[in-house]
C-alpha cells in the first residue's frame, strides 16, 4: 500500500473521530465522547477556566455543562488534516453548532475546532483541543475567542453597489 | 489492493449517493433520486403515515410533496459508514435542510438520516431510511422524531456563571 | 495502486483546495486563496460584473469587497467531484455561508460552488468557478442566480395535512 493510501486510511480514521465527539456531544453520550481523548488531553473552548479542561476525566466532568442546554446539534465541515510523522496530526475543522435552551431560545455559533492528535494504542485520540469561532448569533453569550483575520490596507475604500 | 483500501472506495461511493439524495431532493429531479433506492425500500421520515413510504415508486410519488416548499436547501455533514460484510452497510449523518415556503416563511431542521444500505447490480442502494432530528426552528412543523439523547444524572445541577 | 485509490487521493486533494478557499476567506489572506486558482481563471458569483473576475490578480482584487463584512463563515458540503482524464476534474459543493455587517446585521446564503479544476504544475487549481444558490434569509441582498429546480407536473396538488 503506497503512502498516499496510507494516509487516506489515516485522515478517514481521524474524521470519524471528529464527527463521533460532535455524535455522542448531541447525544450526551460522555463516556464515550471522554475515551476519544488522551488520558492527559488538555481541552480549551475558550479563556473562562470554565471552558479548560486538563485530563479525560475533568472533560467528561466538565461537558456535563451541555445539559443546559435541552438540546444541541453539531454540524462538522471543513476538516483539514496535517501529519507530523507516523503517530501524530493535527487538524483543523468548522462547526455550525446550534442549542436550545430550556426557554425555548436558541443559540448558533459558528465555531473551529483545532486539534492536536496521536496514535495511542492504535488508535487516533484527541491530546489537545482549542476553539475560537468566525461568529455566532445573538443567542450566543459564552466568551469564544474570534478566529483571526486579516485587517483590510490602510487604502481599501468600501465598494460602492454591494450591499 | 488491501482490504482497508477497498473499504474506502466503498465509503466514498455510499457518500457520493447520501449527497446525491440532497442535491436531487433539492433540484426536484425525482426520478433520478428514487434511483438511488432499491426497489423495495422502506422510508420513515417519521411516524406519520404521510412520511412512510414503502417502494421506490412510492417514494418518488410521495416526496413530490416537496414542491409545497418554493426552494430547499440540504446540506449532509457528519457522515458516518458502517460496514456488515462485503455488500451490506449502514450510515448515520446529519443534515441541516433550509426550506422556504411560498409565502416567504422558512423552516429549518437540524435533522439525522439513519440509513441501510446494499450493493444490488454493482452500485449501492439505499434499503432503508428513518429520519430523526436533534431539533428545529420554530418554523418547521412536521412531527419528526427527536433524536434520542442522554438524561442528566439525578445529582447534576445547573453550573452557575454560563449562559 | 489501483486506479480507483488513485482516484481517491486526487479527490481528497481537490476537496482540501475547496476547504482551504473558505479558510482563506474567513480569514481574508486573499494571496494565499489566489493561489488556489489558475493564473488565467474565469469567477463568476453571479451575472453582475461586479461579481466576476478573470484572472488570478483580479480576483484577488475582486474579493477584497468582503472586508465590508466584519466577519464571514464558509461551511462547505455536498462535494461532488469527477474527472475528466487524469488532469481535468469539475464539482458541485454547497456552501452554508454567513456574513456579519458593520452594525451587526447579518446575511445567510444557502450556495453553490460549480467549478472547473485542472492539475497545473503538480498541483490541483481552479480554473472556472460559478456560483448559484438555493436561496438566503432575508439579510442577503446580492443578486446571486438560483440553482435551477425541476417545476411541478401540470396534475400535481398541494398535499393536505402537511405544513
Amino acid at each position: 500500500m503506497s503512502d498516499k493510501s496510507n494516509r487516506l486510511i489515516h485522515q478517514r480514521e481521524i474524521e470519524n473521530l471528529l464527527i463521533d465527539y460532535c455524535r455522542y456531544l448531541d447525544r450526551m453520550e460522555l463516556s464515550k465522547l471522554a475515551k476519544l481523548f488522551s488520558d492527559d488531553c488538555h481541552v480549551a473552548y475558550g479563556d473562562d477556566p470554565k471552558l479548560i479542561a486538563n485530563g479525560r476525566a475533568a472533560l467528561e466532568a466538565s461537558l456535563s455543562r451541555m445539559w443546559r442546554w435541552m438540546r444541541t446539534a453539531h454540524h462538522l465541515s471543513n476538516i483539514r488534516i496535517w501529519f507530523n510523522g507516523e503517530r501524530r496530526a493535527y487538524s483543523e475543522s468548522y462547526v455550525h453548532a446550534w442549542h436550545e435552551g430550556t426557554g425555548g431560545n436558541t443559540a448558533i455559533i459558528y465555531g473551529r475546532y483545532l486539534d492536536h492528535l496521536e496514535m495511542l494504542d492504535n488508535s487516533w485520540k484527541i491530546t489537545e483541543r482549542r476553539m475560537d469561532m468566525n461568529g455566532s448569533d445573538k443567542g450566543f453569550k459564552l466568551p469564544i475567542p474570534h478566529t483571526p483575520r486579516c485587517e483590510p490596507p490602510p487604502d481599501w475604500i468600501v465598494p460602492e453597489g454591494l450591499d
